[in-house]
């Protein structure tokens, strides 16, 4: 049996500052987020400062949920900095299928080869260059439908695609593995995903790429579980959540990840 | 009598996607304001695809909490749109009468013709042309000093006017309607009206606009009723607030439902 | 002894608009911080606007969290503003020595006379001119090592310099007096500083600078323990730190208040 938890011992041992640049919606969930989780956040994304920060950031993620052209510029120059100097990146492509001025920032983005792709179906589909139903956050396409064109991305961009909904698909192109934990009210709070985004980012940091990425995948969804037994509904949930993160420990991930191969 | 339930069932059967250009302090909780009560938002502002989005978006929001001249020109941008397709589309003008770029922006999106235009007393005296006292995000006026410039505001933009306080008046310039749903905590919590502008949004989809809204602040005074009820300050009253708006039956809100002919 | 209370129940009289030009990660938990707390917050940061408002605010406060060339405009305009009209301005210099951008945009605001700098030691070390080690937002150097960075800034601006950890110091150059009170979960919550600051602005309208700022800081940690107390975690303190905010009367703040000469 594989010792998922391990990788979050590694993970809070690190804490490793996280640079994200991501959208308004996210940002508050996703610095407590990563605080709860163990990790030290810093959001930064100007183009005068995003690259330089990028720097010193032990990994970077990058969400294009409320872009624009100026946030855009700051997003490449960071992502650049991480690609040459190795460090971690993970992209977040945020209804990337839904306008053009997307469809351009998913492209330009991926051409900075990010370590990891986090996004639901409907956006990795998009991302892969199919034909995609899901035209806002959510995901109007399900997980099983996207299984062919993260392969495909994987082997394309050479890092790890990670699929997320009901069930998670998770792929390097070549093997995949598939994890099953998480909570049905998870989909009714805003940000989850993009939250997500923020933990993968600070499990790449001297893990695994992929075996990192199933980790915080299952300890993000073992969260969920925890806090959904807890909750009334998607309010109660999120402090529920939070204190779950923050409590969970590695032997508690390792009993509850429930992953197989894919 | 009236059965205001009817029109929380039709939005949650509807589940539409409701795009929200807002200011930076209500994203988040606006987001999960609209996921809890059933519908699907949507958070696209920038003028490079903010029109494009409006022309999938089912219903529009556009709020000028945190104004800046690029934001607004998405705003013009999205309202031109949602105007010239017929799509329903909220203003929530936040302190319009402070400064000069505000009631510039009020003028600019008034033009374009509000289905509903949600604010409190001192943002609806303002935006009427009249003098109002209120300078901040609070109403220093009284909901009844603005009936009649909500009337006037309604017969010139031929939209539906909503004044909200510690009772409601919404109006068509005709015909008017009271809630006397709420609770008094939901002053002393930030964004409540804000929120409450993308449930208007999301109630409009395939609706009379009139009675779609005062149904809208009926169902949202109702579940900070029951927050209120389980809440011990400000604090505790958010996620119990965002339980309630998922929790609550279209049965209940016809039964608790407090509205008045105008 | 000294009735740290009374400053609290003279901020709650006065009830003030106080104008935040602050990070995105901040805006929504600072606006329900001031709220609880008994103030008026509102958030205008564009160059635009954000002098004419602040003509009209009691007090302001300015943090360059997420900051860009843009918003940096609007925070030296409303500073120049309260400077020449004698309002209270806060200083937030988050992160401020970890990019060149950052130090720029410190020397600008510093150069406007903030009547409170409020920061961690890395912060305060930083903005003094000194060597830190801290590149994020958390503190990596100890608020005892920036005691005299702190002083020093405090002569040099002619105000109050708060630096803010396990226990606080906040010196006007001459007298200090140390703060107590906190929780262990607050640094695991993110905008716990930012808010604070927010809540200085807010005691300072009407009272004496150095007071008002020991006293802010006082109330502000007494919160956090009761909020400790009564959560399971980070995400659990949050609904109860506004809570406490909302609750603690002057008689508490006054009994409970942990304050002694530095």
């Amino acid at each position: 049996m594989t010792d998922w938890g391990n990788h979050l011992e590694t993970m809070r041992a690190n804490a490793p500052l996280v640079q994200n640049i991501t959208n308004y919606v996210a940002m508050n969930v996703m610095a407590n987020v990563l605080l709860a989780a163990g990790a030290s956040p810093a959001m930064v994304h100007d183009e005068g400062e995003a690259g330089e920060f990028a720097a010193i950031a032990q990994a970077l993620t990058v969400n294009i949920g409320t872009l624009s052209p100026h946030w855009l510029r700051g997003m490449e120059a960071a992502a650049r900095v991480a690609h040459e100097a190795g460090t971690p990146w993970v992209l977040d492509p945020v209804a990337v299928g839904a306008t053009a001025m997307r469809r351009d920032a998913g492209a330009r983005l991926l051409a900075l080869r990010p370590t990891v792709i986090r996004g639901n179906a409907s956006e990795v589909l998009a991302l892969a260059g199919a034909d995609a139903a899901g035209k806002g956050a959510d995901a109007a396409d399900s997980v099983a439908t996207a299984e062919e064109a993260a392969r495909n991305l994987a082997r394309r961009t050479g890092g790890v695609v990670a699929v997320t909904g009901a069930q998670d698909f998770v792929t390097d192109g070549e093997r995949a593995w598939r994890v099953d934990n998480g909570h049905p009210l998870m989909p009714k709070i805003t940000v989850m995903g993009c939250s997500l985004t923020g933990v993968v980012g600070a499990f790449l940091v001297g893990q695994d790429a992929l075996r990192a990425t199933v980790a915080a995948l299952a300890f993000y969804g073992l969260a969920g579980e925890r806090a959904g037994a807890r909750a009334d509904g998607p309010g109660s949930f999120q402090p529920a959540f939070l204190d779950a993160l923050y409590s969970l420990t590695p032997d508690e991930v390792s009993a509850g990840a429930k992953v197989m191969p894919g």
